[in-house]
């Protein structure tokens, strides 16, 4: 015999609970089937790709942090996000597939970063993107935020803003004032703001470009009050511009077609101030927030690019998207208590067996199965309080037990382990309790 | 600019295209919740684990097939299937668990195996297990045949055969034969009773062992009948070995069970020449085979084991298990036509538009997916007939068509896309059609 191999999971990989894993896949359910009442179809691509095909497009930080390995004479690597794998799907299938080309995936992605609390190695990713083939119209950019809103609603959430702005309004105002050259740096800074505040993002510009222009920028990130209100602002700030009209007339659009899509008014908002993805999204960006657990930063991000596969193909493909991190939103969700596994369970009923006549339990299961109850049966040779305790553990709500008197007398004794009421029953009357029929 | 990257999937990476994927998806999906009407709590470990853990106790062939990598100082590998993560994760979280232990585990595992038609180096194993402390009883193998049996029938399968044997019949025979360290090879040649026939396999095994325990041997495999016949035909070998006589009391223990838990008669029989994994099953071994493409070989096997973890502790820890391999299983349901993706739909309704008055399409989206249907939107400037190949293409048995004429008099236009029926009416009309309400 060889010596024993200590088990354990890695570092950076989240491995739950049974009870944990019951609400994370619960939730991962509600995030599908929500994502399918927007009409999405389900894509699963390989979590191996060919090292070269993945990191076409790859650089920099992303590189270092992938998992790149070599079989045979193959150079592998696992999929770092969704995005790249949806690139190579369309650029792939192209021409068996329709466009507008509208899919979800949840899957695992791999980053080998530090791990730390919360940032995992392997997590989960909950993506839907809508591909157009050289154009997609705005309006799909509006019926995101629905999908946003949805999906919260679904998962149990109230309190939440879906936060809303466009690219091409601050890709204007830099076009207008000549820094295209400077805006990667000038955004840079401006997205610390909510860290460091409007006075220390203003001293930080005004080290690279001149006063006026520093107080154009500042104008327009001052830009406060309602939707209709800063709509009002931005048109006020009189800034000719092609791509800033275009933005906003964007965001106009946008604004009037959520509330069709069936968004209440109190759940987006305009914020000038979000800019992500400071290369990838070219028009629309999405930031959600709880607002309750505003420093959990943004539960679902996404927004809309130009040209989704340009490192595969010379056709154009504008895409509009969002993606949950889970694996991230789930510990963060349990660790503010904010959800929580205690009593989630799989099982309705649990039959326990103080006999070896175990036939009954088996045809109690298949009754109670049939009657479409997720059903356990304990017939291991274990004393009674060690079987209400197993029954604790899997949280059911009901335990079936049966000794000798039950088979003798052809009844059950039914326990409601929330109430604690016991009750001893032929099975036609015991299932009605479970059913919740009164008599 | 770079030059463009040829984008490509991984040759033994199976990867489908939509409607495929939803197929796939909705087998994957009844597996899962037949498995959780039988009180299987979900599992989902890494894919990827410390190397040293994973390998413990692999060796030989599988090794080789290993997908093992270094990061950083950590030497990495890819599960290659889910009872060694289960093996890891019952003796990590020990203390945290309740035994007897059931789990399901849905997901890819990783092997380098030379690509063929139907064998995927990325695929999916659909798994459930119950595992005891020290003992489990043999009722749980009883109920095993009753899952196989659901999940066949709910995937839609209704001839089919669940095979049945014990290894300790075969195992009894050996001891009393003393022939116990021949046996591994013995059944080896057995196992080939299938492919080359009785008379070759009796030649076989007569270069190794005397022509009398040979006659003892084939006497076994001779056994025919219904399941009653067999039974009696055990019996009546007459060998006293207490395994052999422990293995005929499990297998008529587990006989009476079987149809207790719901399987029909026709659906299971003993088959004493199936004898799966040489070493690893103790006890009750199961195959699973379509009569009908008995060719497909068996699509769902498993068995009893005495000791799940024993490379990682001393507690005993036995249990009985079985593994359908969906992504082959799927592979193979194509290949001969038996599952077809053609009519695969997400979406109910898709609702085009034939004019820039989009708010009447988003309203309508909102309603629809208010009544629980799943919709999808196409407001992208394209003409009709490109829209309608677009509907077809998606498998959506409705289509809403909004034009200038349905804004103006608010009705919408319904076409069926199975009967090719087109009706323009209020919506509130529309809706009860597509519903299935008779007016």
């Amino acid at each position: 015999m060889k010596e024993k191999v200590k088990p354990k999971t890695l570092p950076g990989f989240m491995e739950l609970l049974p009870n944990e894993q019951i609400l994370f896949n619960k939730m991962k359910e509600i995030i599908q089937k929500t994502y399918e009442k927007y009409g999405f179809l389900p894509l699963d691509t390989p979590i191996i790709e060919d090292a070269n095909v993945l990191l076409a497009k790859a650089g920099g930080e992303t590189e270092k942090q992938i998992y790149r390995f070599e079989k045979g004479e193959n150079d592998l690597a696992l999929r770092f996000d969704l995005t790249v794998p949806l690139a190579k799907y369309v650029t792939e299938y192209y021409d068996k597939l329709s466009f507008p080309f509208k899919r979800y995936q949840i899957g695992k992605v791999y980053r080998g970063e530090k791990p730390q609390r919360g940032r995992y190695r392997e997590f989960y990713q909950c993506d839907v993107d809508i591909i157009g083939d050289g154009k997609l119209s705005i309006i799909n950019d509006a019926e995101i935020p629905a999908i946003i809103y949805h999906t919260f609603q679904n998962l149990g959430f109230d309190d939440f803003t879906i936060c809303i702005n466009n690219r091409k309004l601050l890709n204007g105002i830099f076009l207008s004032m000549q820094l295209e050259k400077e805006s990667t740096e000038i955004l840079r800074v401006i997205d610390k703001i909510d860290k460091i505040g409007v006075e220390e993002v203003k001293h930080e510009l005004q080290k690279q470009i001149d006063i006026e222009k520093v107080e154009t920028m500042m104008k327009f990130i001052a830009i406060d009050g309602n939707n209709a209100q800063k709509i009002q602002a931005l048109e006020e700030l009189n800034i000719s511009n092609e791509v800033f009209q275009e933005g906003l007339e964007e965001l106009k659009q946008l604004l009037k077609f959520i509330t069709i899509f069936g968004v209440p008014e109190n759940y987006f908002q305009i914020d000038l101030t979000i800019a992500r993805g400071l290369d990838y999204y070219t028009g629309t960006v999405y930031e959600t927030f709880l607002n309750s657990y505003r420093e959990l930063g943004s539960v679902c991000s996404g927004g809309r690019y130009d040209n989704l596969a340009e490192y595969y193909t010379d056709r154009k493909m504008p895409g509009v998207g969002i993606s949950i991190g889970l694996s991230r939103l789930f510990y963060q969700l349990m660790e503010h208590k904010i959800i929580s596994a205690d009593n989630q369970s799989i099982s309705d009923v649990l039959i326990v067996s103080m006999t070896n006549h175990y036939e009954m339990c088996a045809d109690i299961a298949r009754k109670l199965r049939d009657e479409d109850f997720n059903v356990q049966i304990n017939i291991e040779e274990q004393k009674l309080g060690k079987k209400l305790k197993y029954a604790d553990h899997l949280n059911v709500k009901y335990v079936i037990i049966i000794g000798e008197d039950e088979v003798k007398n052809n009844v059950v004794t039914l326990k409601d382990m929330v109430t604690g009421e016991q009750k001893t029953a032929p099975f036609e009357e015991a299932i009605k309790l479970i059913k919740g029929i009164d008599e």
